[in-house]
């Protein structure tokens, strides 16, 4: 197999590209100056090198803590809990969020076989019990079938801890993906966010 | 700006690829074990270290000259003129082409700037009276505006050197892009090539 056909199979292995649209982005990439070309490998060099999630929330980060986890001036009696780090890009740009995040790492799928001790919920638990005075956690999970069962799943784990449990408002649509939603959807959503039932 | 947000810009460069896509790539590269993305990485050096264009025809190769100058049973009495060295993969997949190449490097495009010293012409000339033989030149430029007034202007200057001028037949619908046609298109249209006219 020549190089190029490498990278072919490489870039036809990402979410969303296949055969022809790789083999468009590698005879792009060759006819771009090698200069540009070796900036995105060692792009993606440091990406690998320096990314890690953080220890307290799962954010992914360049920092240990994260920044938001590091800021003093944020909110840190108030816990979004999103299933993936790519989540908070979205909450952050709707600013008008101003607690921390704990990201599960996932959603819970029986059919894919992701259960709870898969997520990072054992961790929030930990969090909660730390002592800091964590008075409300959001659960800003997917508005999805899956998303709805993993907050369900978290908030009556929480039932007995003393802690507000809050569900961001289903403003978005469902089967929509909070990464993409727009800011002031997020921030309508997050204001209008409500105590969890049991339904 | 963090390294994340570095690889969202890298990636957002490439074309078809927007903001939103680019976020998702990036976020999908972090969840991925860290030797698949370093092998992405290691691939997109490999092909900036390695690939080069043939010094003969000016497909991109690994080696040199390319391994289908390189092929003593292809026909060197015949040489396929492409606008882009991926338009040779194209035509090498109907299996119906067993001559040489000859990339352009673009097509004529006075809008854009790009006119006859912009494109490996001269090279195709050169090529001709080295007195290996070349009997016929097929001018498989892109079934596009540009692609014909390219094809047109070649055919003018090869008129006096006395070698068989022929355009792929365009039974591609003009608009279309060769380096996607499928190979049974491509084949027929190979086979169906006609003497350049003069209009």
């Amino acid at each position: 197999m020549s190089v190029i056909e490498e990278l072919t199979t490489e870039l036809a292995k990402l979410p969303g590209i296949g055969r022809k649209t790789a083999t468009r982005l590698t005879y792009h990439l060759l006819k771009q100056p090698a200069v540009a070309v070796t900036r995105l490998a060692r792009t993606i060099d440091a990406v690998v090198e320096r990314v890690r999630p953080c220890t307290v929330c799962g954010n992914l980060s360049e920092t240990e803590p994260c920044v938001i986890c590091a800021d003093g001036r944020r909110d840190s009696t108030l816990i979004c809990v999103v299933e993936e780090a790519s989540d908070i890009g979205a909450i952050e740009r709707s600013g008008e969020y101003r607690g921390r995040y704990h990201v599960l790492g996932g959603r819970l799928s029986p059919l894919d076989g992701v259960g709870p001790e898969d997520l990072r919920i054992g961790a929030l638990e930990a969090r909660l019990a730390d002592g800091t005075g964590v008075r409300e956690v959001i659960l800003a999970t997917n508005p999805s079938m899956e998303g709805e069962v993993t907050a369900t799943y978290v908030r009556g784990l929480l039932e007995t801890c003393g802690v507000r449990v809050t569900r961001i408002a289903l403003g978005l649509p469902m089967g929509g993906e909070l990464e993409y939603a727009d800011g002031v959807t997020i921030a309508r959503a997050l204001a209008a966010r409500r105590e969890m039932g049991d339904g």
